[in-house]
């Protein structure tokens, strides 16, 4: 294993990205040593147990002497942490988030955030549904894409702090990519928030049904309305925050999403079934793409479940 | 193995459902014979390959005898494909279907169905996304629900008939409900078809963005949009006319799915996060439930994808 690319990596907020960052680096280095904290005493009582590295009890002695911090709170409190830090972050060190919004996220830090610190804004496209200390694993970030969104900082100091810290991600299992922070955030919107959104919103729609009992809805979830569920069970304050502070771009996205879905209503209410069919088979042609760039191996699975090795043909 | 409820099963529609049936009655019983047909020459000459069972030229040939003959084609067609078999169906026959809409599939074959035989809709909840004579499997109704709606007949001849299909729909795997058919069509429109629909939507919207490469919406499909597109990659044509032929239903569950998102736009535009939280915590329970029946052992996966195992924790 070839030297790690730091000596001391501080976590602040230990839910499922920040545990998943203690355990890869426990599994294929990058750090000599990881030190966190998180603002609930239960979570943090409880990552003592299952999480590897050292549970601090203040946030300003976890960052303490940490040449890379990684900010995994919800994006909303990016920058009243970053100020409460501020005072205790060594010289030189490397600040980053992990926040699905960058630029709201990297303006915020920004403003508090110290001159003697490079701060690198960062989002993983990784994840589950599931939050705590106790749903982080190691190989979370094996094959995902990590997205850098460097400051306009041209200095060879911040350039070599960047490449540092893409170091550290590759060698935890990401590819890296460097982006603008508001394309980031349109591509993102379509490609993850709105998705969220909707998930949210057609299990909210279902749950309200008085004419179908929650019984049945539940029993013939199999048919494709599990999987909204499974997406819809992802932290509520973590996408609160998305949608708060990537506005204008979710706003817009889900202008379109609206407009699309009034023209499919209309072609159901007038009959039209040449328009559903042509809307329904170009999907095809995306879902090749995904498939051909080796980006899904999973399968649909409406209602088949797993299946017993001996029941299995 | 106890005496196959069927001396003969004839498959009309030879796609991911048909050729499933039969090679589910090749594993685990339930018909002596089983012989199909499909309205495609090259759909026929491919089952006659991979899917186990005769491959007939004609339809009336594939029924010819047959004391239980599924249909497995798109609901559209269900009138005029029972009304071409009436002349070539057997006394006592069974007729049922896999529709994923009952009322009109359920009126359609009536209105065509000769009165030797006995008509018995129904809908296995389970499916994948892949589609034709290839993507069968003798395992895909394992542990899912299979709904029969039948009619009105209280004949004992009517009865025994519902228990010789519900035996052999359990033998194969599933487990089976009796159901209204207007109850069916309003349960069905909020757990699948508007799933169904808004995961086309979505796709379109993004297909349609031209502030986002669709590289870029390929390349960062791991946060929420890859499920989607799996889900969308479903058959274009059936889904087609389970828009068209379940309208009223589908019309109001989506009525009300385009006003509770209206509610979270508003929220979104005016910053209201305790409205937003409010909705996206329920969310889980809902989830719990399903997870709780047992209903899903999938893990939600957003970005991480099949790990080799060396390469795991």
């Amino acid at each position: 294993m070839s030297d790690p690319e730091f000596k001391h990596v501080a976590i602040i907020g230990i839910g499922l990205l920040g545990s998943s960052i203690a355990h890869a680096v426990a599994a294929y280095g990058g750090a000599e040593q990881v030190s966190m904290w998180d603002l609930s005493d239960d979570v943090r009582a409880r990552a003592a147990r299952v999480v590897p590295g050292t549970v601090c009890e203040t946030a300003q002695e976890a960052v303490a002497g940490a040449d890379c911090v990684i900010l995994c709170t919800p994006v909303g409190v990016l920058r009243e942490v970053t100020g409460q830090l501020a005072g205790a972050l060594a010289e030189g060190a490397i600040l980053t988030d992990v926040g699905s919004v960058k630029a709201k996220a990297a303006a915020d830090m920004a403003s508090t955030c110290p001159a003697h610190v490079h701060l690198i804004p960062g989002h993983p496209i990784a994840g589950t549904e599931k939050s705590g200390p106790e749903a982080g694993f190691a190989s979370l970030f094996q094959d995902t894409w990590h997205i850098l969104t460097p400051t306009a900082d041209t200095s060879a100091e911040y350039k070599s702090a960047v490449e540092r810290l893409t170091a550290f991600w590759i060698r935890i299992g990401a590819k890296v990519e460097t982006m603008d922070p508001n394309r980031h955030d349109r591509v993102l919107a379509i490609t993850s928030h709105l998705p969220h959104l909707i998930a949210y919103n057609i299990v909210s729609t279902a749950y309200d049904m008085e004419s179908v009992e929650q019984g049945e809805v539940v029993k013939y979830s199999a048919g494709g309305f599990r999987d909204f569920t499974r997406i819809a069970a992802s932290d509520p304050t973590m996408w609160r925050d998305v949608f708060l502070t990537n506005k204008e771009a979710v706003l817009e996205t889900l202008g379109r999403f609206s407009e699309d879905l009034a023209a499919l209503q209309r072609a159901i209410r007038w009959g039209d079934g040449d328009m559903l069919m042509r809307e329904f088979s170009r999907a095809r042609g995306i879902r090749k793409a995904i498939i051909d760039a080796g980006l899904d191996t999973a399968e649909a699975d409406f209602g088949r479940r797993q299946i017993d090795p001996d029941q299995d043909e």
